[in-house]
């Protein structure tokens, strides 16, 4: 049974210990987010002696003066007033508190005596308390950004708990900028009694919650964090990114957090044994969380590819046969369609080639029989987004040079290249809820990144090399078959 | 010494066989890109038994019929046809031929008969063919698109040749979208005459290419490949992609142009014998390409790496160790510097962590000290960047909070944000020519694709990932020990 931390992640109510009205301080940035995140601005406290306003909601002079005993204390004080400010928090009944203050144990022995304290403080007090050293909470649904950094995220259902702060507030980012729907966050920072499993474990046993995302450096309790993975990844995937994976590596995350990184090896065995996903790189990290989000997991190995053209093939035949993945036989059925609508030289084989084919109903035909077929478990499509705006750019430049073309006519002509793609991504997601077999696109041109994000629309996979969609299906196919050996009876994907 | 392309790559007039009014002709296609690219409309000669005039152009009905014999011819009649055209292309006095038809012997023994017919007929006449099969040839210091992909490159001086039309096409696509500075490209086609081999050789001797892009399937005459690299790889870096990496990458490539592969770690090892730098994935070889193009190559394989946050360092030591770089030591004058503008806990050692600091004069004085630093070979900063963006919102929020800001002051703030990054930037730049080392710039958020590429203007380099940035140095440093072996006395790089 996981701690409950809805106080952390829900709270009715906040305490703004330390806010500020100068710009450059936490405890300003901290305020300023939780108020354009839209949390109500009369749920907030801000407390400060010096102050009788700040950013336009009232001050109250100490914890001492609230005019209730809020959910949860955010703190942004200096570090040596922290247990002070936590033992007014117990006085007037606040049971949770999130520290962001930092000079704690990452900065040395006095530090380190200073959080030893605070400890002592919190377990006297039996107060649940995140940090210290932490960027901070959000809960996106909540509308609750408790975080030093600006970020606004489209809400989802992914939850992540970060090891670093910069790495969490930057990945995040990322997440927005690839329309990734997010969850709840917290950075543990110095994880002095809050840790990284105990913030998995809440998830795994948050309902709003499918998928969760771990950065970590280094644990302390490999044996906790092990039960907790191995309850959590029978219920959602996690997906860890685990960095220390070196001995320098490891030496920077002892210097950094402080933490004992332990053997590489050790960290991998353990991560499959328990069923976590671990991405190797922080992008995987991010194309592994929209695929998981998005597509339903593969029930085998065997890849069925579709390209424009056979160069891409070949990459995508190699992608396909490092990640460990094989290349699908093509069935009756397959061959029967390909036969009718591709030249008679067509590869005759896996991937099909469509040499240049043009023609949306060909691809749809070919993706459909291919789908159907249960020759197949997963299937990569290559250059078909594309094809419409290499057509399109070729008409379009080809009309512009006969006559001008007036801006309605532009809107339009463009309106139709984009239908012509979403015609193609809908039905992929069809096809991908009747047969559960994922379909990911892979484009590597003219569409430009901001478009293909916005034609994945949050919905379906878009990627721009055929090596990463190899992967991102291969580690998919890997959490499938760990659900299977344990006996879990069903498909986890929450695209159904 | 290489045989002379020039009328290939750079003809004072063509004549188009096969030129159409259909748009979803080949012969439309090429001819409206050759005029959007902006090639002389009056050095074109349509040609067409057909029409009196395509596109705007006066068609002639034949080849004899053309009024002057134009350095090249581009064909894209039926693949039957073709010999026949180059016969009468012989006999007009025309000498060079690009030959964008297919349904050659990438489509079985009749195409493969007309391709032997067809080497016979250019033996004869003596002419050079590119081709068949080819998407065609682009100059874009000549405004020459004689390509079937509408692409318009940022004229540079990276050449490209392409054993598939698709790739090929796709990755020009993408240096678009990249800001990537593109000079000539050929999709070589089934090489009937002229191989992958010649276009090195050709750019090699090219004083307009500094650097050369290959995406290889196949090559038949490894012991001429091999020649030409070893010559070429002393003057320009040879970045080369090669696909059938697997076994069943490799019988995906037979089934696409018929190339026989080959063993791939025979192709590995001749290609570091010959100094080829070998791009892993389709994205890695852009992103060689955009190093090669604008940073020094690294003198040693020792990285100094600075970081606003102790997360993103952990990462790229893990990087950079995985790379197979060492962490720099960091001398008494970083220190110095260190001790100077940091809290009395920073890292003491490499990565330098900023620990959030946001003070650009700190940014430049540590990343100045490095770059003096007779310890360190390249440097990597990562968040540097963000910071401006971080405050900049944060500020930004607050002040939409308290007051409504003019479009005017909105515009005058985010211009102070993006010089803030282009100081840096401009700084990195000078560092890199005074020290001859490397700098590059991991962003991981809120900046957005776009922005990043911006920023880079074509002159810097900004990864999204630390992992991508050790890679590229590392790739880039092999290649600098390669020069160092053949006693080549210097650092190549035009930046200079």
């Amino acid at each position: 049974m996981a701690q409950n931390l809805d106080k952390i992640f829900k709270p009715r109510s906040v305490a703004m210990v330390g806010a500020s009205n100068v710009p450059s301080k936490w405890g300003s940035f901290l305020l300023v987010n939780l108020m354009a995140g839209g949390y109500p601005r009369d749920r907030i406290f801000p407390v400060n002696p010096r102050e009788k306003e700040i950013h336009g909601l009232t001050a109250y002079p100490s914890v001492e003066a609230l005019p209730e005993a809020p959910d949860l204390a955010i703190i942004t004080t200096p570090a040596h007033t922290v247990c002070g400010v936590l033992e007014d928090c117990a006085r007037r009944g606040i049971t949770h508190a999130v520290v962001i203050s930092s000079n704690f144990s990452e900065v040395g022995e006095e530090g380190a005596r200073l959080e030893r304290e605070l400890v002592e403080v919190a377990r006297r007090h039996a107060l649940t308390v995140v940090g210290p050293n932490t960027m901070g909470v959000v809960n996106a649904a909540h509308r609750f950004y408790a975080v030093g950094a600006p970020v606004m995220l489209r809400p989802g259902n992914i939850s992540f708990v970060s090891q670093s702060g910069n790495v969490g507030a930057n990945l995040l980012g990322w997440t927005m900028n690839q329309g990734i729907g997010f969850g709840k966050f917290v950075g543990s920072g110095n994880e002095a009694l809050l840790s990284a499993s105990h913030y998995i474990d809440y998830f795994g046993e948050d309902s709003d919650t499918y998928l969760i995302l771990a950065y970590l450096e280094g644990v302390d309790d490999g044996r906790s964090l092990m039960e907790v993975l191995s309850r959590t990844t029978q219920r959602k995937p996690v997906i860890i990114i685990k960095s220390g994976r070196t001995e320098e590596g490891s030496k920077a995350a002892m210097s950094h957090t402080g933490s004992l990184a332990g053997s590489d090896d050790i960290y991998d065995a353990a991560f499959r044994q328990c069923g976590a996903v671990r991405a190797d790189t922080s992008q995987e990290m991010l194309d592994l969380a929209k695929s998981f989000e998005r597509l339903p997991l593969p029930a085998g190995d065997r890849l069925g590819i579709i390209t424009l053209g056979g160069g891409w093939g070949v990459l995508a035949t190699d992608a396909t046969a490092m990640a460990g993945l094989r290349l699908a036989k093509l069935d009756e059925k397959v061959v029967e369609v390909c036969d009718r609508l591709l030249p008679p030289f067509w590869s005759h084989g896996n991937p099909v080639d469509l040499v240049g084919n043009i023609y949306m109903e060909t691809h749809l035909a070919i993706l459909e029989a291919m789908a159907a077929s249960p020759e197949v478990d997963a299937m990569v499509m290559l250059g078909s987004l594309g094809t419409g705006t290499i057509i399109g750019l070729n008409v379009l430049v080809s009309q512009n040079l006969i006559m001008e073309m007036s801006e309605d006519s532009l809107k339009s002509f463009f309106t139709e290249l984009k239908d012509r793609n979403v015609r193609l991504l809908t039905r992929a997601k069809e096809l991908m809820r009747q047969y559960r077999k994922p379909i990911v696109f892979v484009e590597m041109q003219f569409i430009g990144e901001e478009n293909l994000r916005d034609l994945e629309a949050g919905e379906t996979v878009i990627f721009t090399a055929p090596e990463k969609a190899a992967a991102i299906l291969s580690k998919m196919h890997s959490y499938r078959r760990y659900l299977q050996r344990k006996g879990v009876d069903r498909d986890w994907s929450y695209l159904a």
